[in-house]
């Protein structure tokens, strides 16, 4: 059995290209962050995002990319392993073997899958499967083998992600229920992060930052285009003189992400007795802003333009993600009476 | 590009126990026969079995036993590659690759899958995927991987199992459609036995010798259990001294099987001229099969008395199919951009 000193946790990272400022807030740093407490497996899930990406180049660099940004971000790789879906083979291996323990109705019910079926609906499409791969409907089963192979003890996830975690934990059951005698895999359980608003950050146009808004600041930008989309984000007509409400003002919001509790309330007090106009907050939210970011970006941008580092960090990551993989691979071949 | 002087077959070996004479004639020795032609693959399905074989001693035991049952029956190691699927693990990686090019409908329509639904429908069962694993519902996927990691030129199947070829190939134009400039792969050929005569065996009943009419001979019955068996053989109440129509004959049938032209010719003169009765025929039969299956027979007991042999042999297989598998697909990993 593979033993531990910490509880292990398992997170995966689609690579769907450079983050932008919101995911750094919402994910990237509270998943660093949550490092301290486990012995963190966090993995690039380049073969996963083959279900959408049909092109080479973009998918090698999508996953070069998301690994440079969550290094440059501050994910310590001598401490996180942080490793490609695509080096631990072992996993499409335990995937066929909980092909076998999966009932497919468990996967008629995922909610991907569902999804996809009612666009079909909602397109007045007769075939409900239409445009559906393998690749969607069989997910669930690869994310319990992600999960699995590297005997998880628990999974960081949203809430959308929750039912991935519940799959694994059911088709780890029925493993076990035919094989637990011999060998048990570990039941892996979620953790969701409270939805907190402070969490949530504020896009160019005041709603929550995502890319279906198209109100994002990439989390790399250099330090004038940043200076330009801080700029261009949305306030009110309150004149310079007048105090400002800083708990109505999404520029204040997105203030509180990135400065310290002095910080914060140093600026809300100067919002408050009012002088301080729209256009000079901007100037100290980017200066914030840039403080911030300047290192990762630099970090970042080293990462990429050699990539040397970026692959013998990965390489490593690979390694010690087999190994364990190896070991759990192993137990549950005898178990099945693969020896 | 993977290259062969030859071109390569695939035969897979689903491993269900013990053959009968029956597999001998209608499967194993045809199989073999094929092998002068081709630079042969075959291997053994034991990840296969494990969508219905639950205990691990029985599924390692079925799979030593299909392996020492083929090579009893003369299959030559070095000049066959045999291996068991569960040894070439590129098989399930390429397996996650292929998912993604797999319209999930194509497998809607698998005869497997179907069968298992009409099997619920004339159960009154509601759901018509009860039962259903996802191993089954995956298999003509995992076939398709199994055929194309060897970029198999052809497969010779029997009639029922044309339709996975036919999907792997449909699979591989797929992966070919979106990589193909990169890296095409070699779209298969089915390679189905004509259904001759010759190649079925009556059974202990004179219906055809198939497990689910319980009237076979196991292939390696020692002698004395053969003697019975053949003893058991259904025969008409024909007087001895009656010439008997050897065409109309099941024990006649049986026989040509495994004598040559000659010995046939006088057996049929004999039955003609009157004067044999059906004990002394059967006499006849019995030393007939027991003189060709009696090497088999000791090749057979001696390979699983001993296993070492059998598994170096496995391994050695598994050696030579892996590079191969790797081969490819390191070529189908540079091609989607998994470097």
């Amino acid at each position: 059995m593979v033993t531990s000193p910490r509880p292990v946790s398992l997170t995966g990272i689609k690579p769907t290209g450079v983050p932008h400022v919101g995911n750094y807030v919402g994910a990237i740093r509270p998943a660093i962050a949550l490092t301290a407490h486990y012995d963190a497996f966090y993995f690039i899930a380049d073969y996963h995002a083959l279900t959408t990406v049909r092109d080479p180049a973009v998918l090698d660099e999508y996953t070069h990319s998301v690994a440079a940004s969550w290094l440059a971000c501050g994910l310590d790789p001598s401490a996180v392993t942080l490793y490609r879906q695509s080096d631990v083979p072992e996993t499409f291996e335990l995937q066929w073997v909980l092909s076998c323990m999966t009932a497919k109705g468990l996967m008629n019910r995922a909610h991907a899958y569902k999804a996809a079926r009612d666009r079909n609906v909602d397109a007045g499409v007769e075939d409900l499967d239409s445009g559906v791969s393998m690749g969607l409907f069989n997910y669930p089963v690869l994310m319990a083998a992600d999960i699995l192979i590297m005997a998880a003890d628990v999974v960081p996830v949203g809430r959308d992600q929750v039912q991935h975690v519940e799959y694994a934990r059911d088709i780890a059951e029925r493993f076990n229920l035919a094989y637990g005698s011999r060998f048990a895999l570990p039941l892996p359980e979620h953790v969701t992060a409270e939805d907190r608003e402070e969490s949530t950050l504020p896009g160019l146009d005041g709603r929550k930052m995502s890319k279906s808004y198209d109100n994002t600041i990439p989390l790399f930008a250099g330090r004038d285009a940043l200076r330009k989309l801080v700029r261009r984000m949305k306030t009110d007509s309150t004149p310079v003189e007048e105090p400002k409400d800083p708990d109505s003002s999404a520029l204040f919001a997105f203030y509180r992400q990135f400065a310290d509790p002095e910080a914060c309330a140093a600026l809300r007090a100067r919002m408050l007795a009012g002088g301080m106009g729209w256009g000079e907050m901007k100037d100290v939210v980017f200066e914030q802003l840039d403080a911030v970011l300047s290192g990762p970006r630099e970090r970042y941008d080293a990462l990429m333009s050699d990539r040397g580092e970026l692959d013998a960090i990965l390489r490593s990551g690979a390694d010690r993600a087999r190994e364990r993989a190896h070991g759990v691979l192993g137990s549950v071949r005898a178990a099945v009476g693969i020896a």
